[in-house]
């Protein structure tokens, strides 16, 4: 595999993947052209805009975008890429859509045999074993909660420390992961935002500019360094 | 109905329920026992502790408390029950555990009948229409999102205004709030801390210290004052 499953796509006060540039353009080496995922559309944001968005980027680094709702067979659509971006957004929406097209599968099987892919937020949610490590609201009803597992642990995508004055008794995000825990064995990874997960074929490390909050059951939480494998 | 919905269980710096004495007192006017729902089981802590906790406080206003899980037929239990209060937690482990047993039409029953029930966080997500706005992380996949409807719109607990000095890219409350409203027509009540639902038969007011923020399909959110009808 060839993945790259990313906490955010725009670092505070910075463009759209800028932050990423470097990155993408050795992931997708000698690719001209990718699909992009938009159905999890941040805002309710229309499939054609958000992949407007993707393009504007894209075109920076001569790659050419298309939207994979554009599709009318979005199965042969996947099949026939070379390459996937799926973008944030709402995570139960994108779930559901991938779902409910039986398209879930065909991402993953395209992508296990090599195809490069970027996730951002909600688009990595989906790289994990499932998307109930989620921050989003769950606006819709997906027929299940299960992703792609192109990892093998699950991400908690804009990772943030607790804030001491805070006035607010809402969970803290490192409690909603401890609860998880305790109805689930599945290791979670906290991707602050500036990190990524790079998987080249069987090599797991974790990326970018901040250390990494690991969880799991039965283990006080741990912090791995920018190059660590996982 | 006689009912409250609470945003918080917990004022910042304050003791367990302290700040709805007063009002539950009045809630629970010529009742002695009620039955606890512990399902949400915050921070993973079990049933027994959590209704032991519910105890220490209904104590101090001499009403007894029963943990629904102490019951073999928990229908029934509900069935007898002079009173209900749902503690916060998590939403989807607690609405999971009521649908998985059958028992959230029954709760509903019983409180559509007159019985008083006091919800706080999760414990108010479930009397709106559905769990879609819940600030919960979905840590299990209950078989269905659907709530009791004890009142024509959909809570969000915690209200959270966006923290302007926040330099994160996760989405804020309204976007979330916002994004639902894409999917969904359901009115959403953003109940800040301090804030709760009373319904008294068909009379349906917002109470407590703060402003109460109101989303709706189509309209620019807006603010109502403690002691509006809703």
């Amino acid at each position: 595999m060839n993945i790259i499953l990313a906490s955010t796509s725009t670092l505070f006060g910075g463009n759209y993947l800028e932050y990423l540039k470097e990155e993408l353009i050795g992931l997708y080496k000698g690719i001209d052209e990718i699909i992009f995922i938009p159905f999890a559309r941040p805002g309710g944001i229309s499939h054609e805009d958000y992949t407007e968005k993707a393009k504007s980027f894209f075109e920076t680094i001569n790659i050419r975008v298309r939207g994979l709702h554009e599709f009318d067979d979005k199965t042969e659509a996947l099949d026939l890429a070379k390459g996937f971006f799926t973008g944030g957004g709402n995570t139960f929406l994108l779930v559901k859509t991938l779902h409910e097209e039986n398209l879930m599968s065909v991402l993953k099987k395209n992508i296990e045999a090599g195809k490069p892919y970027l996730g951002c937020s909600a688009g990595s949610n989906i790289g994990g074993q499932n998307m109930k490590t989620t921050n989003d609201m769950p606006i819709v009803y997906p027929p299940s909660f299960d992703c792609m597992g192109l990892v093998p642990f699950n991400i908690n995508p804009h990772y943030l420390d607790p804030n001491p004055e805070l006035k607010h008794n809402g969970e803290t995000r490192e409690t909603r992961i401890k609860e998880f825990l305790t109805q689930n064995e599945i290791k979670v990874v906290g991707l602050r935002e500036g990190n990524w997960i790079r998987r080249i074929d069987n090599i797991i490390t974790v990326e970018g500019s901040e250390l990494t909050r690991i969880f799991e059951k039965g283990k006080e939480p741990y912090e791995i360094k920018s190059g660590s494998q996982i």
